[in-house]
Formats: structure tokens, sequence, C-alpha cells
């Protein structure tokens, strides 16, 4: 399907009739069931996967991702389309393969954005084996130094994704502290859910003065292996991981539907760079085509929200939030009342939460109830995180929409080769475009504060 | 655990007193139970696993694989431990990828066993998308000629497997018609029910005077990707594949429990040999350990059984069945009575098959009676195929048990990166052993003819 019939099946869905302010709820309910019914996500996201495929940040595929967002924007019926670029470090990776000196074992790896590279022709080195952060950390320099240092932490499954909180360390933190006790270089047990030979990617960093050492995570089985070779005694492991660094650009994507009231803008959206290693659907292309449908589908409707409705779709999420936080300084004049992103693949809204001030709480009281019959509950409390793309500006004081999906599965293919077009059900992809389109209708077409800082 | 030990907590399990003749149904379920509560199939697997790893034909570490089955064997108190060499053509995988020109695409590829070779710095080529084996062979030359050809079919879940017998032509013989057109290479979609980005190898074939192109497969999520590409428009790829050819060496092993009359032998075992790009654990260790763990659990029961039990593992199963031919014409002069095979993973045994003379089918009441408890139904008719490598002996008029195993996740994993120790549930590994131990003991202490042919 091309842009033009999806853009064309959109608006045989629209209403052509202009309802009052006071009918606001009623036109969420029906703009939520419009959704439901039909709505571009899913064409968008094919055209999105098969035209440009993987977007890593600072790459052409990214600059051929951000023409794309563009150009989809355009026939969506949105306006002021922007491209804001901002500077990055270009990270690359390059050959890479590990296997169990004395053995037949390769071991299924994959480079940590960031991380430093091997000689070309590799390094061998013995293994030191953790089982986790605090282990290493607790080490002598001697058991570290020279060593590949192994860390086998587990992650468990969470519908919240908060195991990747608690685990996130692991990757972030693990290679530096390998480094500082002067470690050759870091193998960890992906920050992952499945049981398939694809490693999960991710970024890591060391601070200033720590060498950025190789550093890389196993598949699950093959963290298991070195794991139970650990047990049955010393392992060497030839290790191969060639990326490289350069200054790079990427740039931020946004495009409006201006509000009847102008100075009050919500922004929505989703990450267009992804991992280089699979498709770039679930992280975070879904993201980019739910809240585009999302916005299309209010477009399409004929009617127009109080409120500016701005998708932004960032650069460089991936390889240090970049983009966020160049779009956060690049906009901290502007009164963007609301920032929601939608960056946790294309299973379906499980949970709406909030930060905004209590002027705001009646809102989400409404949004809550507009979305109940989606199967979307009210998260307690006020304290929404956001997400890493909202982070800079809900910090300068916007408020925060948080429709959360559901992770079950989510961490069985986040930043692995398997996060391909094929994972995404249909249905709830499509649950995610009525919960965004519902929501943003109801913030968008309403007049109460919302900021937590002026 | 080693293997010392291994066999230490199997002897523990031993009954020390001897039998009479009649009491030989009530012993079998004495053993069906003492397999079920524990055996050493687990550890026997995990040690092959990781001592060994995959095992390719030919390879240094198949000899590895052999001299790990040898000392088993000896250690689990068989004997008349033999290693039995014939000669093969050991086809060796090179470097492979693949990548969609004009894009970012990236292919997840593995190349067929005895499939040719691109040059080094691969080849270019059109690619030819065809959605069937049959629309391949209805094509003219012309539309083949010089191009990729691309086969789409699909294969779907079945309990049996049977999906892999309709579906497997595709892989065997779709290489060979392409060629025999004029084709420059050959790319199918992987023989596999899962949507992971590990392509599922497996052999193909070239007849005389067909010229043995490459030929890969590709991970259903980028077979996918190609068939919607060939959907939107002309679609080339940049393909490398560096298999090689040169003559090689395998062989068959075998140990036994000597029967307490001379002259009747019933085989069981698996094949040792395993693609390269997973662990061999699903294929077959499995049926090594399992296979390996019934003859244990009957030796350790200290019942000497009246028929010889003869445990064969063969080499060179993966590349051309080439063990069960060599092992077949060696030992024709033999009296084997009954040969079956474990080669369908490590999920539990639900159907028992036969094919036997018409004396021994009362045996194959008792087999079904005491397997009913471990939740194996008795399959109606008499016409077990048995499987490869028994294929060549009961083609010469051994009698076939066929304890088929539930396939509905086999071919998830089978010939992958995928196949590895983590996919085991070792409660239905066990529920296999003990079939086994069962059904071997009933067929070993039994004096009925079961020869179909003299």
């Amino acid at each position: 399907m091309t842009i033009r019939t999806i853009i064309a099946a959109t608006l045989a869905l629209a209403t052509s009739a202009q309802a009052a302010p006071d009918d606001r709820i009623a036109i969420a309910a029906k703009l939520r069931d419009t959704a439901l019914a039909g709505n571009p996500a899913w064409p968008l996201l094919v055209d999105l996967t098969d035209s440009v495929g993987q977007r890593l940040a600072g790459s052409e595929a990214e600059a051929r991702g951000r023409a794309w967002a563009k150009a989809a924007m355009q026939k969506l019926g949105l306006v002021n389309i922007r491209e804001e670029a901002f500077p990055i470090t270009f990270w690359q990776r390059g050959q890479e393969s590990a296997r169990v000196l004395g053995s037949n074992h390769s071991l299924a790896i994959t480079a940590l954005g960031n991380s430093g590279a091997t000689p070309a022709a590799g390094l061998t080195a013995p293994v030191a084996c953790f089982d986790t952060l605090a282990a290493l950390r607790a080490a002598p320099d001697a058991a570290v130094k020279g060593r590949i240092v192994f860390i086998d932490h587990r992650m468990t499954v969470t519908q919240d994704g908060s195991s990747y909180g608690i685990n996130g360390g692991v990757r972030r933190a693990g290679p530096a502290v390998a480094a500082q006790k002067g470690a050759a270089a870091v193998m960890i047990r992906s920050l992952g859910t499945d049981h398939h030979r694809n490693p999960h990617t991710g970024s890591t960093s060391f601070p200033a003065g720590t060498p950025a050492i190789p550093a890389v995570a196993l598949a699950l089985p093959d963290a298991e292996l070195v794991g139970r070779l650990c047990a049955r005694g010393p392992v060497q492991v030839h290790l191969v991981s060639t990326p490289t660094s350069q200054p790079g650009q990427s740039a931020n994507i946004s495009g409006e539907i201006p509000g009847s009231v102008p100075g009050e803008i919500v922004v929505l959206g989703g990450h267009l760079d992804s991992w280089d290693i699979g498709q770039g659907v679930f992280d975070d292309g879904a993201g980019v085509a739910i809240t585009l449908a999302a916005a299309a589908t209010i477009k399409a409707s004929g009617q127009q929200p109080r409120r500016t409705v701005r998708v932004v779709l960032w650069g460089s999420e991936e390889i240090g939030v970049v983009g966020g936080r160049a779009y956060g300084e690049a906009h901290k004049q502007e009164n963007i009342v609301l920032a929601g992103e939608s960056d946790f693949g294309a299973d379906r809204v499980w949970r709406v939460e909030s930060r905004v001030a209590a002027t705001g709480l009646p809102l989400f009281s409404e949004i809550a109830a507009a979305l109940a019959p989606l199967g979307v509950q009210p998260q307690p409390g006020n304290d929404s995180g956001g997400g890493a793309d909202v982070g800079p500006l809900a910090a300068l004081g916007s408020g925060v929409l948080e429709l959360a999906q559901d992770g079950t599965r989510y961490f069985d293919y986040h930043h692995t080769p398997d996060d391909t077009l094929d994972k995404v059900d249909r249905a709830q992809l499509d649950q995610n475009v009525a919960a965004w389109t519902t929501a943003i209708w109801l913030a968008a077409s309403d007049d109460r504060p919302l900021r937590t800082k002026p």
C-alpha cells in the first residue's frame, strides 16, 4: 500500500461535522472508535520498515527515515513541518565474533553502543566470571586486570518493564566499572528475556578518563553456556569487536495540527532512529507509526483542536538520548503544556499515567474514562516519568502523558535482530492508535492548565 | 556433574533381583518408573553439549563426539564398543552474507549442505520470486536464467512433523531445479515454524551433471521481507556464500548389553553429528542421551535381556544419511530383529508405531500398554517408516520401533543456531528415556519373531 492510498483510506473515515466544544467527550469516543475501525499505522509501519529499514543514529538510513517522515507528515495533512539538526557522536559497529578457546563454541555477541574496539585480529584473555554487577564491584582489581569480565546477571519478565530499569545498570555502568579495574573487555548477559541466539545491544558509557574498552552482550543461550563453562574450570575467549566513532549529525522532525488558540502545544511522538541489527519496528517504528496515525485520525476527522497538536519524531535516542535533549534545549521557551512518547513496542496500552498540575487531574479522569473501553486502567498517583525523549521537556515543566504498553514480550525483541515486522500484532497496534487519538484529542481540546512549572 | 557421578547415581537406582522371564511385564513397569525417577540423560546431554559442542559431520568436533561416546558407553557399562569408519564428502560452510541492493536490509541466511559457492566477493543478481516449488518448475528458463531464485513456500506446525515431509522437497530439490534452469543462486524460505532471525540449514543435493550452485535459506522474517519487496518492484541481492567440499571421514559408534541368547539384536540410537550453527542438542544430542540413558537404566537394573541390546550412534546423518547407509551395508548379515532411533528433539513421546512381522504385533500391544501411563498412544497400522538412520536396516528386514515425539515446536529450532541446551524440557527428556527403556526391555526380553524379511 502506498502513502497515497493510506491517506485516501484515512480520509474516507473522516467526519465532516464541526462539533461544539462541549461535545469534546463525545468526539473523543467517536475518534477512538474511528481509530479502532481503521487507521494508517500499519501501512505506515510496513512502508517505513520496507522502504527505509533500520535507522542507526547518524547513518544515511536515519537521514532517509527523516525524509520519509516529512513526506508522511505532509501526506497526512500535518503542517509546519520542521527538521532541526544537532551534532552527535556517530558510533558504528565493526566486525564482531567470539569463540571459546580449545572448543568449537562460537558465541553470539553484539557490541554495545559507545564501546571500544579490540585490535582488528581480536584479543584473547581468560574470563573472569561474576554473577552480578555488585560482585564485580566488590572484586579486587587483581581478579579483573587483563581479563575479559563476564557479568551473568538475570533479568525477569515484567509487564511494566521495571526489570529493565533494575538491571539496566549492568549494561550502562558495568563496562566502565570493569575498565576502571583494568579489564581487557566485557561481556554481559543480554538485557533480555528470550532464549534465542540474538543478543541484545544497547548503549553503555565511559566517564571521562576511563578507557572505552570493548564491551559486548551475549545471547542468553551463550551466556548460559559461558556460565556453565566457568563452573567447569578456566575459560579463555577470543573476542573480535571493532566499532568506530566519529563526529556525525542527526535531527528531530516535527509537524503540527494547528490549534484554534495559538500558544499552547501538546506533543506526542516516537524516535526515528533504531539499532542497526534489526529492522527498528518495535523500537521504535511502532511509536512513529502510532503517533503519526493518531494525529492523522484527528486531522482527518475535521475537528480542529483548541491547542496545537505537534508530532515530534526524535533522532538519536538509542545512543545517548541526544535528540530528546536537543529538543528540550531548543524549545525551552515554548509553552508545551503536555508531552508523551510511544516507545515501548506495539503491544497494547494497559495503563494511563500522568504528571501534571493539580488543575489537570480532571482531564486525566476524562482520559481514563474514555480509554476504559480499550482495557486501559488509570495508574494511581501523578508521577509518571514519561520516557527518555520527553524527559527533558518534563524537566522544564511540561505535563506528562504516559500510555504505558504491555511489556511482557518487549524484552524478547528489544535491541535484537528479532525486532522485525512480523512481531507486530496489528490489533494491538490499532488499540495504541485509538488510545493516543483519544487522549491527545481530550488534552488538545481542553483549556485547563497542565504544566508543573510556569 | 561428571560422568563418574552420573553413573554412580544411576547404579544407585539399580535393583539387584534377577526376575524370571514371566516377570518381564512387571520388570518393564519397574524400569519405566525407575527411569522417570532418575536417569543420566540430562547430565549426559549437558556434558556432550558443553565439552564437545556442535559436531559437524567430518569435523574434528565430530571425532571428539565419538571419543566422548565411547567413554560414556564404557562408564555406563556397555561392552563390545566399536567404531566403524566410513568415507564422506566433508562439506564446510564459509563466509555468508546477503543484502538487498539500494537499501540497508541485511538478510539472515545460512548455506545449505552440499550447496556450491559464490565467488569470494559474492555475486549480484536480480531476484526471481516464486511462491512455491511448483511455480518454479512451471517457469520458463528465461525467467530464471542468471537470477537468484527465491522460493517462499510456507510450512505449518504439525505435531507429527508431517509438514517437513511435505515441504522438504523445496530444500532438497529446489536448488537443483533452479540450477537446471540456469539460476545463479537460490534462496529459500527456511523450513521452519519460528519467526526469529535464525535461518534453518539442511542438506540439498544436485544430480550428476547439474551444477552445485549457491543455495541458502532465509530466516522467516527475512523471507517475508523479500516477499514484500518483490511485491513492491524489482529486487537485487548481493549474496556471499563460500562453502567448500573435500574428502573426509566419519564413523558409527556402538556398544552393547549382551543378551542371554546370542544371535538376536535390538538396536536403538541417535546420531552423533549435528549441524554447525547450533549446539546439536535437539538434533540430535537428545537422541544420543535418551538412548544411552535407556540402555544404562536397563544395565543398571541388573536384569539381563534375552536379546542383545545395542546402542548405535550414527555419524554423518545430516549430510546424506551416510552413517545409516554404511551401518546397514556393514551389518546386513546380522540378525537385527528390531531397530529404532530417537531423532526428533527432546519433547515427549506421544505415539508408538511399529513395522514388524505379524508375530510381533502382540509385543507391540504389550509395549503400548506399558507406555500408556506415560501418555503414549498406539498408532493404528503397522507401517512405521522408522526414521533416516534405521531406514537401511528396515529395508533389509529389521522390524521397526518408532517412539514418535511431539514435534509442535521442533521446527522452531531444527537446524538453527537456536538448537541449544536451554530448549530442553528436562521432564519431557526423562519421559523419553522411560519410554525407550520400557519398549526396549520388552522387545529384548521377548522371543517372538519381529523381522519383516528373513
